[in-house]
């Protein structure tokens, strides 16, 4: 029973609290039980394929005095970004190499539950795997979750790991 | 990384299309989907808990004429569907014991959607792994998915494998 590693899609973001580049707890969260629970001692039966989509800004100024916005400043906000995400993946990426398992990791812009779709689409992993803030419905109204379109229409099997209650933020939005 | 075995629950039923006690078309492709992505080599480091849920006839009488009932045709029955839900248990069981994954197996009577997610809150697994008919939203009104309902409800993670669109039945509804 050797044959093909199975192949699980990871879907990642940053934390909405804790500034520069760390894990959100949904996603750390999801990747601690796809460890602890799939993977297990079976390191070489795994590859985790870590996808990080990034939303671009609506107007690019975000942060910045859109007085000063000239062409140099979007292209250090590309670069900004893209060292960003490179951070968020970097922490995976040492989790599996120091667990021994191997993986693949990559950034895209647009819309998270879109692109995320689309990447299972592409690639056919066996498996996708989101951690979600385990919303109520009146806040998943506001918010959206990405978890569950890509539960309903993801083009493989799909595991959602719900937030643990005791790592819930003060708001339940944030992550 | 040895220690406990990853309890998987999977919600198993009958065939409504072979007779006599066949595993259903999305229950067959729900444990071996599982067997060979989830568990693969790594066999004693997961532990499958299958649970049969039994519709209890409405009125008993689906396929004898009601003039004979009898006290003793009800214990006959119920000898039937038991020995029926033992006979589909066997499968599974059967496969497990070749494979070599520890596994148990019971049965249950009820709404199979809620006794499953009041089973996943008794015996706290893991993962509930469940098989889908992948029913379109017009047919879903219809015929309702325990999939879908246990997804949003049970109180641990949750795959739904959705039918290989190869094996389905001339009609969708029919599993």
């Amino acid at each position: 029973m050797e044959g093909e590693p199975t192949r699980i899609m990871m879907g990642v973001n940053e934390s909405t609290i804790k500034g520069y580049p760390h894990p959100s707890i949904s996603s750390r969260g999801a990747f601690d039980w796809t460890l602890k629970k799939i993977v297990g001692s079976n390191t070489s039966g795994f590859k985790i394929l870590f996808l990080h989509v990034q939303v671009p800004d609506e107007d690019g100024f975000d942060d910045m005095d859109s007085i000063f916005a000239s062409p140099e400043d979007f292209s250090s906000m590309n670069r900004r970004d893209k060292i960003r995400g490179l951070h968020l993946l970097e922490y995976f990426v040492n989790r599996c190499h120091e667990v021994g398992v191997a993986c693949e990791a990559w950034i895209k812009k647009g819309d998270p539950k879109e692109v995320i779709c689309h990447e299972v689409k592409r690639l056919q992993p066996d498996l996708l795997v989101l951690g979600s803030r385990g919303l109520g419905p009146f806040q998943r109204v506001f918010v959206g979750t990405v978890s569950e379109f890509c539960a309903k229409h993801a083009e493989c099997p799909v595991i959602t790991i719900k937030r643990n209650a005791a790592e819930s933020p003060q708001d339940p939005v944030d992550d």
